[in-house]
């Protein structure tokens, strides 16, 4: 009984505000959901994470991995959830031994840093990441149809980031080196990330994810030039190859390049639904360079959450109303989804998360009125 | 005899070639020099620094940061020298407490986290930063008009940044919750750092310095908005109060927003000569956004010179040609100051820097005939 349910059995989705936005429909208020709103700014994560003994024992427990993911559903109004899972699944999957010491960042024991490495690589079996299917799943029932399901992974290029370097890295010296002085291994390891994400995420949407996302996280290290060859182009790479539909229902797509404000215009032709935006981005401005085609995800600071209720509330207007008034009516136009521009910071005190949610509802509400 | 020379006592300047770019002036080739040149990628530096017992040690002893400053330019022949010093030496001067451990970034004793800290915030002394203007006038003397010398600091958010986090920091948490909650307290701290950093960089001037810099380092960690709030304004309350010229001599400013490659079209008005650029940065599409009244300085990926040779000179080419031929003939024009995007890696290997050096030389001479 391990096969996942045929899509068909899921529940009937209540709240399609988000997949609305994504598709660049009209919907009553602004959906909003929050990078890593399921995570350790929450006592009952910090408390399940402490029943699985790790990161890794949290996202590979099909339950508790449910349970993680609905947390911060119970206390918020969000309009999705997203698979709780890490983005370096997948190079774990090919053999690189991923692992998180508390408190630090991943670990991978074998990284990837010369030709014979290179050479070794390949799609994995996507029967490794069976557990992420199956969590996927579970989590898809356990919502049963209330918000809808995201799911992610890593972009190739960030994904080539940790499986050089090893680990995180404040100046990806090691990977850079690699790039500018083996230009060919990179390419081959980025076509080899390129169609296991792809693979990945089409298994996730079969599993039950309702949209998904590509964090490009470290595309914004790059210079102008190596961008475009090394992280949009494998980006364009996984699109090409992700499912559009699945039993007739259209699944948005979203990248979200942190850093990557510099190539909105470059990043047009992206045959995805929505972009994710950091901080930096001017959301008038981005939505001229964009152009109409796609909408645009983001991107409040996430230390506004640090400030007072009154403050966060109007921090949330600014952003608003840089976007404008989205699209009402017939028919496409643009839409905005609001979330954070980056994930939320372990130490946010949930209850101004609260304010944040019920702001962009309520004002986003009255923008349409 | 503490009293810095005047400047006519200097010799005259043989190279001007930085100089007449930074005024947009025609030269023979495109100067070069390296964010950090003067640093641990040398042996030579790190005997000089083990001798000195400590980063503070070596900035503080004229004789010592007049030895360091001038070993790049013994073994490249760089444009523009650089004084050895920190960016956090005027907070330190206000008395928060600078110290360097070894192998690990700055840390103030005395970070200003409350409204009474920021109270006693007063522009300093600037005898307490007499070693420094001592070190210019030593450095100027020595180098003997070989190449002009470059004075600088920190930005006033820059500074901000560390006054309030006591160190480096990888989120910004608790200066943009001061910045988000009490905004009051932020401005009033950044008009003590814009009043005591233009002070600062006269000072400089007067003993010597033949240009300034003004690092920004961490503008690019604001918000759109909170940029141009916190960052841009101060920047130019510091060029406002800043030297022009001295002793008839025109004294070239210089603004890096590390990671401000999306407002430069804002930067516009900013009264500096030069504005630098990190590696993100298309120079083409940035001297549109910028207009024809400054010079550009940058921007090559620092983690190119883990590359071989001739690969080194291909990423010099681009960056180049990325700029497009420069200004030749009379009067103003565009131009280019060939730089790295962010400070040399202390892994550099120093023959890499010599065909980099070489590279940007031959190739901008060819590029002009």
């Amino acid at each position: 009984m391990n096969t996942p349910a045929p899509t068909s059995a899921f529940a009937p989705l209540k709240n399609d505000t988000f997949i609305r936005a994504c598709l660049r429909q009209a919907t009553d208020y602004t959906p909003v959901w929050l990078m890593r709103q399921a995570g350790r700014y929450l006592p009952e994560y910090r408390a399940t994470r402490a029943k699985a003994g790790s990161f890794m024992g949290l996202a590979t427990n099909t339950d508790y991995a449910t349970e993680v993911t609905l947390q911060p559903l119970e206390r918020f109004p969000l309009d999705a959830a997203i698979l709780f899972s890490d983005i370096l699944t997948v190079p774990d999957a090919m053999g690189l031994g991923l692992s998180f010491a508390l408190g630090e960042g991943p670990k991978f024991a074998h990284p990837v840093r010369d030709e014979a490495a290179v050479g070794k690589l390949e799609v994995p079996d996507m029967d490794k990441l069976r557990y992420v299917f199956d969590a996927v799943t579970s989590i898809r029932k356990a919502l049963n149809g209330r918000v809808p399901l995201i799911g992610f992974s890593g972009s190739p290029w960030t994904l080539a980031c940790y499986m050089v370097e090893g680990a995180g890295s404040d100046d990806y010296r090691l990977v850079k080196t690699m790039l500018y002085s083996r230009p060919d291994l990179m390419h081959k390891m980025l076509q080899v990330n390129a169609d296991a994400v792809a693979l990945y995420l089409n298994a996730q949407i079969e599993a039950g994810a309702q949209a998904v996302m590509i964090f490009d996280s470290w595309g914004g290290v790059l210079a102008d030039g190596a961008f475009q060859e090394f992280s949009m182009a494998y980006t364009a790479r996984v699109l090409a190859q992700v499912k559009k539909e699945h039993n007739g229902v259209r699944i948005p797509s979203i990248v979200f390049t942190k850093g990557g404000g510099m190539w909105l215009r470059e990043m047009r032709p992206l045959d995805c639904d929505v972009l994710g935006l950091d901080w930096t981005v001017n959301l008038a401005k981005a939505r001229v360079l964009v152009g109409e085609s796609k909408a645009l995800q983001g991107n409040i600071d996430p230390n506004v959450l640090f400030a007072n209720p009154a403050q966060i509330e109007a921090e949330v207007a600014k952003v608003l109303n840089s976007f404008g008034t989205p699209h009402t009516g017939a028919g496409h136009g643009p839409t905005h989804i609001f979330n954070l521009g980056h994930g939320i910071s372990q130490h946010t005190p949930p209850d101004h998360v609260a304010v944040l949610v019920q702001a962009v509802h309520e004002q986003s509400r009255k923008m349409r009125s």
